[in-house]
């Protein structure tokens, strides 16, 4: 992986930087949320998406970088206009193991992403973390519905459900997975904040957390299986993510959510040096009010885009509309102002 | 239908128009919006709902007129008071057959609403547009679970599926209808406005269209039939629309939702003139994130009730709160004040 | 009970209140919502849960009051401190029968709680008020799926289903309990607030009520059961409410709506000196659009917690954002002035 002073050599020569992301994911959100910040933007698009994203008078990027395929972004280019990247799960996903070794500053920790990306360190993160999980399979060790999951996070797509090992032979193979309990209960997504600077928020071992909203992801089918169902079809349950809902948890449970949320960041420091930022850790909540982590997001989720000016929680720390988007750019700017960018850049 | 002329020459001597709906569907939203934008109101209601919508400071009409019947509006003295229609779902029901002729002024185009209510018609509207559609069936076609739809949208009531011919004839039997094959996946409702005015939105081939928001139709007994199921209960799945619930696509699905909002608004012009202002394309995603649109909805939908403040859409358009409503009202004075009010009224 | 002129006494030396309640529940909205109408809070919290609260900036209280144990709570020293007290569901939860008796003002009427927790006087209250119910049944009357619920709302936890007087015995045995018909539909929770000093509003016998929200609870594992379904598993329906989310009603349905508000709040009158405050009137709506309701919260819901800065139906009554919490404030700031706290505070 790049070593870090690399990017700080970079930083070290940014006067005005400017946020820059892949036109997907949650850009618009990004977008909009450094305009209300002040900062300028570049938005890396496709050239048959580059229509749609300057349709949008305040979501769109303050300069295109039109690219034929995202193998080609022209990152030197991007260095010479002063870009910090936003890595959101597009991001992540088209760029692939080159993220490693960018030679151009990242947001958060690329440390992060990697620890993300990986199904047996994303576990170890959430063991040491002490947090409830569903248990892991073998494949000699079904006993019972377990959700087969596959690297990369392209939005579930693919996910499936296995009944025993005969089953998992038959429609999964030798393929790298990841074979999970399946908890019956209800899916919450809570968007956490980690900043080093803050003095208001969660207090953690290196920082402060603020809950900035709660999202349920919509699944195809899954989420309207039980019309199928009811007609007698007989089909399998998909998990493909399309698009994402707002959730407000009990009151009595945010205590435990934010205790999550703190071990997740304080695990990091210890495991890699620490994640900053935006992050995700996908729950389910079954009926005895159990909470049982499934996974992190190591960056922005695409259910922050439920929120773009702000949501049920985010109104507890912010008069003013807040979206993760947002408290992105506003991180950035408060970081360079002390110049302290380094610190969250990597 | 009632010649453009007659409508042109009843605008001709509008000086300060008003904005006119039935109490209902999404009149509070309507009549809201207008008030933002500084145009009086009139609202046409039932003498029992009239303490419902007084109760409203900011929903309710600047002015009410109370009829016993919705056979009895008094369109002449509407036309008087300098009023133009906001046609929502419920005012097309309730008017009915007599909506082609009417002698007053229409927000959109009333070809547009009769090319909504003809389901033959909306099918060539969606072909045409080159738009993927779920199968529609001849009765003996039925090969599977399909849904059938009587005339009028009746917000889904008695809807009802049958799984073979024999069954359609027995539930059916010679009623008017249409049978469209059963799609798995989740529903989406995006809510489109195109103006012919614009600068700003997804470019099309008559003007701009913008996205003004996304729902989901609530559907009873349909959205909570799972609890039936667990339990045993022998139940025919229902498609009443209750309410709507808020939902934000996938970022990257939001281009060939663009593209199907825009495939509508042109393929509008070519069949008879082209469609003004808010429209619906009801669709459903799959788990291959293959979208299908099931019906067009050639005016306001309910959905955008959700949406009085703006959406997580129209966030990224106006910086101000931009329900349906309000657009409408803004439309409207945008063309009045550049003499183009007849060009988005008939 | 209390006699209600000691309370009267009390607050004949309040000069200038403050809002108190128990951490939990809806606390940081009412907190919030008092803080916009310049009212100081104080908040009643475990040890545990204080650092939670304290990391709210716009949430927090101004104040709190630390307690071992919710037994523990001086009620004395918040007298002293002229705190009015806001019973929202935790609060009157873990007070438990001693809130009757409870030497400290509280806001809206205690008798209403009373009434609330007594699922036989809810029953008088509902029946009186010619509202539509789900049949209660005797355990030899059960004659399919139906609901048990066991006193205390705790949120749902431990209600359960039952198809018949065996099972019934089996699982419940001799337990206080209700029997309620299952009815198949969706439920829907409507947030309305009566105010008798109000101007606007859906006018009652006594005064005003406003509809400020209406949500949905998503209860664990009810709300995701067709995913078990579908994979054969063979799973209880359970009814945990682990959050909320937001939901819009027909416009034609809102006029049935406001009229079972008004009916609940004049029967309140009739029964025991009436319900001012928040309140909700949970109901289950049925594919031919029949309202049943089946509970009635007689305090402030955790489902305004969806809109803690308003809501798709607030927005009609308040240009600014007004959320439950909100405003009980000003209410009560209203109260004050006009001299008529007492009116509104038992």
């Amino acid at each position: 992986m790049l070593d870090k002073k690399r990017i700080d050599e970079i930083v070290s020569n940014y006067k005005n930087f400017k946020i820059a992301t892949i036109c997907s994911h949650s850009s618009l959100q990004i977008f909009k949320g450094a305009r209300e910040e002040g900062i300028k933007t570049i938005g890396i698009v496709q050239k048959d998406k580059r229509k749609l994203y300057e349709s949008f008078p305040l979501g769109r990027p303050d300069e295109f970088v039109e690219v034929d395929s995202y193998d080609d972004i022209p990152f030197d280019d991007l260095v010479a206009k002063q870009a910090i990247i936003i890595p959101h799960g597009s991001f992540v996903e088209y760029v692939g193991q080159k993220f490693d070794d960018l030679k151009i500053p990242i947001y958060g920790n690329r440390q992060s992403i990697i620890w993300e990306r990986s199904r047996d360190k994303m576990y170890k993160w959430l063991t040491k973390a002490g947090i409830k999980t569903p248990r892991t399979y073998e494949p000699d060790e079904i006993d019972g519905p377990a959700m087969v999951k596959f690297p990369g996070a392209k939005g579930g797509r693919g996910y499936m459900i296995v009944g025993s090992e005969a089953e998992f032979k038959k429609k999964v193979g030798n393929k790298d997975c990841v074979i999970q309990e399946f908890i019956v209960g209800v899916r919450a997504y809570p968007h956490f904040f980690f900043t080093p600077f803050g003095k208001q928020g969660y207090q953690t071992g290196h920082g402060r957390i603020e809950m900035l909203g709660v999202d349920r992801r919509v699944e195809s089918s899954a989420d309207e299986i039980a019309r199928a169902i009811s007609l007698g079809m007989d089909i399998d349950l998909a998990f493909t993510v399309i698009g994402n809902e707002p959730l407000v948890l009990r009151e009595s449970l945010l205590s435990e959510y934010m205790e999550i949320g703190r071990k997740i960041s304080d695990t990091s420091f210890d495991l890699y040096g620490g994640l900053f930022g935006p992050y995700c850790v996908e729950t389910i909540i079954t009926e005895d009010l159990q909470i049982y982590a499934f996974e992190v997001s190591a960056r922005i989720v695409a259910g922050t885009n439920v929120f773009p000016e702000g949501s049920p929680y985010s109104v507890y720390y912010y008069k003013e509309p807040m979206s993760a988007g947002r408290r992105i750019a506003r991180e950035l700017k408060l970081a360079a102002k002390n110049k302290k960018l380094t610190q969250v850049l990597y």
